[in-house]
């Protein structure tokens, strides 16, 4: 049995784990992100790798980054969250680690989490969908994880779902992540109690009761109780994401959908009207399958178990 | 040099050509497809295969079929302008021909065609979009043919670009094939001479005085001969077409788009605003590469070059 470390580096923590070849984590450590400084995230990254393979027989290790990751996997071209720009991570951190290191995109080593140990087991043609503040996305296409040219591919937070829509973190209108998103399930959970405060009752006494102070746990909190100005809240996202659903399966016709992310743990909240969406959106029904849609197995450990798993496979 | 067969079915002919193994065309024939009756329609394309096969020394045929392929490549399950619902059709064709036959979507193989021996060649990421009455597609992907789960992956022309927008011949609203085909652009010049007819005189003028009367290439040509009104329809579908480049960059991040069909005819008219809207609208722009915009080099004989091309390395 061959052990790897996987790593998920984000804007804010580096979680890094011991996994072994049937996906499990033996060991877990987390470190505060230095994100303003690339040398030093890098040497928090060999740190906690050093700690865990001087306890640990490992064989190699597998960087998930929260960035644009380049086609040859070496470098973060750009993160959003971080300061890498044009960062050689891979060779930065293998110099300090003795290990062969490689490195994939964060939602990416999700997506193939999901595929080999989680929810797509068994599927070859698999969207994995990471709903958070944002919307993440890994693809798997032919059994294969799917790159792209440049490594961009799987942004479909940011195709255009409304003409001069709602201005976006990328610079553009519109786009879907501004739709069926964790943030657009808060924001519009904020306008309608800021609008409509007599029907936002409970959401705005869980919030402390500013529409301002109003989160995404408290939308699901309120959710599950059953009220109905939370339950319209992801009504609306969740359809949106159906709608998302719909329109990548006209492009790719994947065979699952995987749903993941701080948003998924709602569960059904969010997975019922997107699922409910779908099935009316898609065009050709009738004349072809539905693919299915699941909600992610891993958590939060998605990023490192994906990585880890690339890493005993290159 | 191994010469094969390859057709292209389509809702009004039947074209098959023999294809040497660098693309050319060697002999075609062209029948009338006998669309309501699949087993004539079947009988149609046996019979030029025969006469084909009756001339030249081919190894096997290459089917390209304007319908919904499944994904063994075996029926066409649905067709929007044939009769075909289920219809064997490979296995028909092979009997009555004594030859080995392969079945593609008419759109996929015209995207091989260009990536074999056309504008996309030494690519291994295209997308093929073919600009006709409807939006048709073809999607290599790591140098192969991306098909989808079920076959029915490469149907840009049905994501949602406009919430409750024009109505589609798939039964949904605001498809992007209503805003970026030929027929869009036909729609638009019509809409225009019915409310501007001052504005519009030169297509009236092509038209015989009607704007019902306004077709596409009476669009193109007045748009070529400098009119206002036809170079501002191009400008709005052209525009249109780039937001949906963008929108499928930022899916799949292909390395090369190629644009072809009917309407590619009209060459930078089409290609130029959408080149522009594609690189205003494409996210993470300047920190990422543009693909390739380009003109197909094959025009109607993409679908037979591809199919038969196929058919050889099958």
């Amino acid at each position: 049995m061959t052990l790897t470390i996987g790593l998920d580096v984000g804007g804010t923590k580096v979680a890094a784990g011991v996994v072994d070849d049937r996906g499990r984590v033996l060991e877990k450590l987390k470190r505060s992100t230095p994100a303003a400084d690339p040398e030093h995230t890098a040497q928090v990254i060999a740190a906690v790798i050093n700690e865990l393979s001087g306890r640990h027989p490992v064989a190699a290790v597998g960087l998930g980054a929260a960035g644009f990751v380049n086609e040859t996997r070496t470098s973060v071209m750009f993160a959003p969250n971080l300061a890498w720009r044009d960062e050689p991570l891979r060779k930065r951190v293998e110099d300090q680690v003795g290990l062969p290191v490689i490195m994939e995109n964060d939602a990416n080593a999700g997506a193939w989490a999901e595929l080999r140990f989680g929810s797509a087991r068994g599927f070859r043609d698999v969207v994995m969908l990471a709903i958070g503040t944002g919307i993440g996305c890994g693809i798997v296409l032919d059994g294969r994880l799917y790159r792209g040219r440049w490594g961009m591919a799987g942004e479909p937070g940011h195709y255009r779902v409304v003409p001069d829509g709602r201005l976006c973190g990328c610079g553009n209108r519109g786009c879907l992540e501004q739709y069926a998103s964790g943030s657009a399930l808060v924001a519009e959970a904020r306008e309608f109690a800021a609008r409509r405060p007599a029907g936002a009752i409970r959401l705005l006494q869980l919030a402390g009761g500013s529409p301002e102070g109003i989160d995404g746990p408290q939308v699901t909190r309120a959710a599950r109780e059953g009220d109905p100005a939370a339950l319209r809240c992801f009504q609306t996202v969740g359809s949106w994401l159906g709608q998302g659903l719909a329109d990548l399966a006209a492009i790719m016709d994947p065979a699952c959908f995987v749903i993941g992310g701080g948003v998924s743990e709602a569960g059904d909240l969010l997975v019922a009207p997107a699922r409910a969406a779908y099935e009316r959106a898609l065009t050709g029904r009738g004349h072809r399958e539905y693919a299915d849609i699941r909600l992610a197995h891993f958590g939060a450990d998605a990023g490192l178990v994906g990585a880890a798993d690339l890493a005993r496979s290159a």
